[in-house]
Order: C-alpha cells, then structure tokens, then sequence
C-alpha cells in the first residue's frame, strides 16, 4: 500500500472541484464554499450518518437518493447546514436538480450534503448559480481534489486529503478521501463529512459492511467536543473502473480492501482531532488489556472527551488523576486497583499509574513528553484482550473563544 | 417554612467548626482546610455517595461506619483527595480515631470525607496535630457553619450554606447544610459534598429513602463540566431533638420533611452550578412535556452539559440551534418537529423556536436576557408530562486557565 497524491481525484475516472458561490453573505469571495466529485460512470455507493436524532435535510435526501446503493457525485456546501429551517428539503433537493441540469444526469445521481448555520435558511439562489461554473472547472488533477477538499471547510484550519494505492489481485486499485473536521462553522453546528472515491469494484452490500465496520472504528473514535452534528456524513463511492475481479465476498481482496479504507479513514479521524477548534495538539487515547473491544472504546472515548483531561493536555500537566477519575465514570465496569497509565510522545513514554496508585515520576521529563505535538495516554487495564484508541484534542482558550464569540 | 441563618449549626444540639492544620505543603494559613460538625447525641444519619468506579478510601471508610445507620459527627478536610494512593484507607480511619480521642466518642462515629488532589499520600500528621484545636473551637453559633463551610472550598469562590425552618405536627423542625461545589481543587479533582444536618425524628430508613430521591433530583441534576468526581457525598445527620413524633410511615409529615430537604438541596446544587470553576453565570435548563420525567432529564442535561451550548451562553449569543442539537444526541427518542425553544432570565423570556424551526426574533433582546447572571433555557417537547431541571455554567476562558496550569 502506497500513499500518493490526488484525494478524491486518484482513483480513475473520478473529478472534482470547489468553487465560491456565497452561500453565506458577505463571505471571503476567495473562500469556495460549494463542491463537486463526480464519476465518470455510476458508482456502487454505501454512506453513514449522524445518530443526531436532529438531521439535517441532505441527509433525508442522500438516503432516499442511495436506496438503490448507487450514485454518480456528491454536491455539496458549506456556509449553511440545510437544518431546522423552513423549505430545507426543498432546497436540499434543488441542490441535486441543479447538479443533475448541469451534468446531464438526474438528481437520484447525486449525494446531497450541507456543513454550516443550522436554522437558517440556505440561500439556494446562490447555488443554483454556483452549479454551472463548478461544473466547468471540474478536473481530474490534483487541484480538483484540492479545491473540493478547500470548499467543505468551516473552522477547519487545514484541509484534510489523502490517497492509496494497493494492489488487489494482480489490479491496481486507487482510493482517495477529503474530509472535514467537527469544528464548528461560526457561528453554529460542529460538522464531520468524509468522502471517499475508489476505481475499485465491489458489491454494495460488501462496500457497506466495510464502511460501516471501519466509520465505528476510525471517525465515530473522534470526540472534539462531544457535540454530534446534525450533518454528520461519511460516502464511498467506488466505480469499479480498476477493472479488478468485483468483491462479492469475504477473503482477502476484501479484507485489503477494507483495511486500506480503515487507513484512509484512521488518518482523516487524526487530521479531524488535531484540527479541532482552537486544538494545540493530537491526543490519542490507547486503551488495551480491556474486557472487550466495546468496553475499551467507551473508556478510551471517556478519557479523551473529559474537559478536564483535555484542559491538562493543554497544560502539558501530567494529571493521571483525571484519567483514572474518567475511566471510573465511564459506565464501564473494571478494577481500578488494576489499572496502569503512561504518558507518550516521539521523544518518550513515562510511567505515571501502576495498579491503581500513582508512581513516583519525572515531572519535567513528563511536561517535555505532554508539550509535543501529539501525546498518547496509555491504559492498561489486565481484564482481556479488549483494545480500542480513539482521538481527541486539547481544550484551549481558543476553543472558548471560538464558540464564545456572539453571532455577527 | 422560613429560611433561617446558622447553617450545619442552626438545627438543636449541632456543633461546627473549621481550622487550619496544613494539608496542603505550602497553603495559606488563613485557609480552614479541617472541618467538624458533631451532634450532642447520636443521629439517624443516611448518605449517597458518588457513580464513579473509583471511588476514594474515606467513602468505603464511610460506608462502613455507616452500616448500622447512625453516627455523631462528620470529619472533613480539603487540599487533599486520600484517593488513589498508598495507605489511604488507613488514612481515612486514622481521622476518624483522631476525632473519637478529640471528642470521647468511638471512630465509628465519625463519617469521614476528603476533598482536593488525588494519587498523593495525605498529610495524615498534620491532620491529626489539627484536630485537638478543631474540637476546641467547635460552637453552636453560625460561626462554626461558616468555619466548617470555608473548610471544605477548593476552588469555590464562595461558601455555601442555608438552614431553614418548617412546622412539623406542631413541633418546629430545623434543618441546616453546608456544601462544597464540582470546582476542582488546583490541580486536581472536582467534588461535590454536601452536608445537612437536622433535629428531626425520622426512621432510618425513610430518612435514606428522601435523601436518594432528593439527590437525583438536586445535586445529580448539575453539571459543571460533566466530569464525576471520586469523592462526591450527601450526609444526612438527624439527631430528633426537635421531638417531633418520629416520621416512620409516608404521609404529611414524611412529606414536609422530604420537601424541605428538596428545597436545601435544591437552593446548594444551585449554588454549586453558579460558582462552577471560571462560571460568570448559571445555566438552568428546564425540559416540560417529555415523555416522562427520566427522558426529560437526560434532555436537560445533555443541553447544560453541551460545550457549545455553554460557550454560546458565556457569549449571550441566542444559539438555539445548539440546544436542538444536544436535544438531538442525547439519546431520548422525540420528534424534532415538536420543539419549542425560548431563553429567559428576571428580565424577560424569548421565544427562538417553534416547532423545530427557527423564529424571527429580537436578537439584541436576546442577548440582553442572557447578559443576566441567570439565563434558563426553556423546552418544550409536547408529548407528555414528564418535567426536569437541571443546573450547569457556562464554559469560559476561566475554566481553561483554572484547570490547564501546570500543577505546582
């Protein structure tokens, strides 16, 4: 497996674009806000979505659109979330109409999805005018997956893109991503969009179990700030043009397959952690030695969700205490006299909790490890062979000044 | 029923008090962070204790004295958690052997409690050198409350007490409490503790039976950043020297008891939000016509437990679309397209949404409500009668400088 460049634009027959179309008034006109991914041919396509009981309209709309498990693109804007407002599925929709006129194909084609405001209504004018010149600009090079990836942004600080290449049976297969983190736009709703293209040739029902294994694995072991978005959504598209033999069971081109997606979507979630709001550093949570793999992830997702753990990391303070405290209120059952806690970075791991009770330690050398740019806590917990890590970030002033300011 | 001033002290036959012995290398020696509070003659006494798995070694010390249902006194210090460290239970059980030689009593007497950092051994010398002046000192007199109250603060702004009276069959009743908030003692823990004491006659057994119910609908109801502490205890010490005729079935009188201790409860776990760690204001989230009253809480804590919806309260921004969404994640099934959403405070009340759909409103308006030092979110979910409040604070840059720094 192969890391390469182009995102979502590397498997074969796959373009892509972003364009500024001024979904938000008075928006950065260098800022694009609208995007397109388009395949050359259709796509066997499997999606997840938020568990917000909250949904945003797009979503109702890409689920009724993917009831036969294909597409062709995905259009989508950021700037306005499409939620809690009046005519959001009307618009939703229009959003698919005026993608399918200027494709040539039907808005049944297309993925619809929002990230922005909730409660507002989405200026669908500006859309519907953007459309035309996104599609014109849509590429296959690089600077479509670019572009694309620049459009869904909100407070994300950096765009967040990968690619991979594989073998599969003797083919070449390609898969590309863009994602956006859950960082909110300002003012409002914090959003997590994950889109992946792949050349490579599967079955739905297969493409939807290694989705739907690998989201629970990799972007739902994100935490930010614990806010679920109402427009969370993660899409595959794969179109098969790989020409490699289809997936149509469980082996091993299936499971290269699905772990080549699981990387894809590991990497997206640890962009998604670092650049959370107003984060400092990447914190990974590695929970091992636990009953099951269930219980390690509600503890690991404990540890990295507790504000105050999150304000120690930033504190670059070693507090296991905090990290005991919240694997306790967890809701998982497990001994405490037997549980152990380190603290890593690149330059070190230092031991801070054996059984239970804290262990005399190296309090500078343990700030230098918690002042690097991505710190794991270490969990042990001698109960199984359960393992789980999921990701997390700081809590900063940042953070508060980000979601604190008023509305403008 | 009146409120009254004095406190732990105002009920017949309780003493209290609050000294500085030194816990604590280094603290402030104007800082009380040793408290007593004694009763003439043996209490009914119940108490609750915190969720967390781990828990430290004064409540398992606690629970054990507590097992035949009465007891004298409550020894108490701050500065230090005994949690989580060698020797702890030990520990524990030498405060209560130095307060039975202090006071002639035996220690299972004494319910101990703790409060401050975790996973260091407790400064058990300079607890028990402490506790001769501690007895000492003990009065009758709204000074020893006040003493014992400004004991157990941590990183409380304020102490908090309240004592109220209510006619009990002909008899007057008193009932007194003091209580520490979820401010986390730098660096450490967050705990809450909360003490009442009354001369009431009860049974053991009703008196444990208000307590629970009163405390799941007090003290479980706030959140000041959803992190559960190892030390969290509600005591309840009934000495029956007011000679009311010993409550011993449910009825009038039962109730009366268990409204007032409601109410102190209620009016402390209030107190505890406002004073949360970096709070400049009180969030009270009420949730009407759920479903039931155990759905309508998780709905109102997941609202003040939301970091964004605490950020947009510390910004008086009208954010509505964040009280939908943490509505929407907080895993109670209800129809978004039911919702009613409005802000108030003494000032006035806005209605933000309708229906699950955004209103047209006074954005200036709103923002002046939720300037006031308390602001509550009002839902309605129209499907049945089930009601809840709860009590949070908004998230500030305080809360980041207060917990982030390095320990020292």
């Amino acid at each position: 497996m192969n890391i390469i460049t182009g995102g979502v634009c590397a498997p074969l027959g796959f373009s892509a674009s972003g364009v500024h179309c001024g979904v938000k008034a008075n928006s950065n006109p260098e800022k694009q806000d609208l995007a397109m991914i388009l395949s050359n041919c259709p796509c066997t396509t499997a999606a997840t979505y938020t568990l917000n009981r909250v949904k945003a309209a797009p979503l109702y709309i890409t689920m009724n659109h993917l009831e036969n498990g294909t597409a062709r693109g995905i259009i989508v804007n950021s700037g306005n979330a499409n939620a809690c407002c009046p005519h959001s599925k009307e618009n939703a929709t229009l959003m698919c109409v005026s993608a399918a006129e200027a494709t040539g194909l039907t808005p049944q084609d297309f993925v619809v999805a929002s990230t922005g405001v909730i409660g507002q209504t989405i200026n669908i004018e500006a859309i519907q005018e953007g459309v035309s010149p996104l599609v014109a600009s849509l590429t296959t090079d690089d600077n479509g997956s670019r572009l694309a990836s620049a459009a869904i942004m909100t407070t994300d600080l950096a765009p967040k893109e990968i690619a991979i290449q594989l073998d599969l049976g003797g083919k070449l297969v390609t898969m590309g991503a863009i994602a956006k983190g859950s960082g909110m736009i300002h003012p409002n709703m914090g959003t997590m969009l994950g889109f992946v293209t792949t050349d490579c040739a599967i079955s739905h029902s297969l493409l939807q179990q290694a989705l739907s294994e690998v989201v629970k694995r990799t972007f739902n072991r994100v935490t930010v700030d614990g806010d679920t978005s109402t427009n969370d959504m993660c899409v595959v598209l794969a179109n098969g043009m790989a020409k490699n033999l289809t997936i149509t069971e469980k082996g091993e081109n299936y499971n290269a397959f699905k772990d080549a997606l699981e990387f894809i979507c590991r990497e997206l979630s640890r962009k998604i952690a670092a650049d959370g709001e107003g984060a400092s550093k990447l914190i990974t949570c590695q929970v091992q030695g636990g009953q099951n793999e269930e219980t390690a992830e509600l503890l690991a997702k404990s540890v990295v969700g507790s504000s105050l753990v999150k304000t120690a990391m930033f504190g670059a303070d070693a507090n296991w205490g905090r990290v005991l405290c919240a694997l306790g209120y967890s809701g998982v059952a497990f001994d405490p006299e037997n549980v152990d806690i380190a603290f890593a970075s690149t330059i070190g791991t230092i031991a801070v909790c054996a059984k239970g009770e804290g262990l005399l330690f190296d309090e500078d050398g343990a700030t230098k490890i918690l002042s690097e740019k991505e710190v794991i806590i270490q969990i042990t917990l001698h109960e199984g062979f359960g393992n789980a890590t999921c990701w997390g970030c700081d809590l900063t002033y940042d953070y508060v000044k980000i979601n604190g300011d008023y509305r403008s």
